[in-house]
């Protein structure tokens, strides 16, 4: 069986373990009592179920998807870390995660909305994704179904969603990222990467979900590569850095190879910034599309997958242009 | 004198000239007389100005970028591609470049507006770079004034404004960037890039200026590392390959250093996108202030000049997460 973690070198071995059942929770609410309370320092393992909650089978139809009932993102945790106040910052070290060899991306129903377009992608979509290895040893998802197309997205795992309790008392959604953390679907929050994320009750109360096995910056269609994972974090408290909302070390990945490599690049011009954003992605689905081939749904997932959204200029009034990456290697 | 060229591999010997003086003009027009009419396939050398037109001296103070009086961005050609028509698309390789040693950036007066956060840059400022060579080769660029900080941004030099005459009569403002190309300040348009344009008048009218020794993703401050540079590129005719907007082929750089390295990240987490874009860059300037020493206006020029803003996601309702990335390499 391929390896499935990926850490930093020599990783400490946890201090506690929390699994993906029963510390489940399915909003931010700092009335939640801790499944965890840990001390600076101490190293934690979250079992954390796909975004899906486990209710698909391998292989998902669209009436799968359409069937999953959650009332939010599942999130293991909460960890409170002793000593930490509001007004301090809690540094979380991504120490490793790993993967049980499949992932899930969707076109989420129309009828539920969600992603950038969705009134150009009306009906629902969904692929599986094999988590395995290239012969070279590479990890790379690739489309389940064999007569999907032929693509390899390099593996970058991190999770999706990761914070900590807001001072807002009660229950609060699971799906907007907040200044606390939450839903920021930051790829290159991967391992070896250290959060900073600003502290607003006692104990913190850190919790993490929704893993994805790659996804590109944008995740435009709404989901990565959803995947089940653990994830390793190390926390400590510090009094002496004020953040006032999610900030990172990290050393990437920038590209799917770690260094420079060809991409297809496709812009939006616009004077609103989100117009420019739908614009560009518009553009690559068509690229996708017209040039290489794909269904314009399997286009948009891949989009969500693996294409890198950058805003180029936002000064030059009255247009901005946003520009879509694609990398070449990844059409395998 | 270090080598000041940039170009792809044994780059063709260019079919013609034009210097930066006998065909600028100021603005996108499609009645403008070519400068120069070549044949698909033939390469051409452009002289182009900086932005400031040459107007500043060496080590320019706030007042001689006050005192800059332009109608636009000098801008060299047009340049006729004989047979080119609307509907078909200009494909242009960019070969090469060369810079003279210098650049510019600068926070623009208060009056007259401009940059992502002109609110709180009222009081302008201004920076010269050096752009030379570290000691084991790499083409960096340094401030020229010794009691500035010591920063070494790598140079990735690229025309921000190429393009060709829109199809609308009459003169066009230089400053938006439009579906016929112009102001994309797109950095990764450097050499071996090819760019893909929609041609609307006859001949496409091809112009190129504009050029920056280097650039964040964003360019916050409106200026990049502002330098007068000659632009090499080579012309071809599509009548294949429609495009709509500037499409294009690139490598990067993705990073200072072309593979994965360490950046420090602020996210900025809001319900409107240029909102996030510019809680990410206030926090970027605030992390550069606070914990690195920068002066506010020395923090803004560095983002503008080396920090890129990617959008992380613009799914999560109602929250969108932007991200700046800095590269700590070029805190030298």
């Amino acid at each position: 069986m391929p390896d499935r973690r990926f850490s930093v070198a020599d990783p400490p071995a946890p201090d506690h373990a929390l699994d993906d059942d029963a510390s489940l929770h399915y909003a931010w609410d700092n009335g939640l009592d801790p499944a965890l309370t840990v001390a600076p320092g101490d190293v934690v393992e979250f079992g954390c179920r796909d975004a899906y909650d486990r209710q698909l089978p391998r292989e998902p139809t669209v009436d799968d998807v359409r069937a999953v009932e959650t009332d939010g993102h599942p999130l293991t945790g909460p960890v409170a870390i002793e000593g930490a106040e509001p007004g301090d910052t809690l540094r979380v070290d991504l120490l490793g995660f790993e993967h049980e060899g499949w992932g899930v991306s969707a076109v989420p129903p129309g009828e539920r909305g969600g992603g950038l377009l969705p009134e150009e992608f009306p009906d629902p979509h969904v692929r599986a994704w094999d988590l395995d290895c290239e012969a070279d040893g590479t990890p790379v998802a690739r489309f389940a179904d064999e007569d999907a197309p032929d693509v390899a997205v390099p593996l970058a795992p991190f999770p999706g969603n990761l914070g900590v309790a807001p001072a807002a008392d009660g229950p609060h959604d699971t799906m907007p990222p907040r200044a606390v953390g939450g839903n920021v679907d930051v790829k290159h929050l991967t391992a070896g990467a250290t959060l900073y994320l600003p502290v607003e009750t006692e104990g913190a109360l850190f919790s993490v979900g929704d893993c994805h096995a790659a996804q590109g910056d944008g995740e435009v269609c709404i989901t990565g590569i959803e995947a089940p994972m653990s994830v390793t974090a190390r926390f400590d408290v510090l009094g002496d850095r004020a953040v006032t909302a999610p900030e990172f070390e990290t050393t990437g990945p920038f590209t799917p190879t770690g260094r420079d490599e060809p991409m297809y690049a496709t812009t939006g011009i616009a004077p609103d910034l989100m117009e420019a954003t739908k614009e560009a992605v518009r553009r690559m689905i068509a690229h996708l599309h017209d040039r290489r081939g794909f269904a314009r749904e399997d286009a948009y997932v891949l989009c969500s997958a693996a294409v890198d959204l950058k805003i180029s200029e936002v000064v030059d009034a009255p247009n901005w242009t946003v520009t879509a990456y694609l990398p070449e290697s990844v059409l395998a």
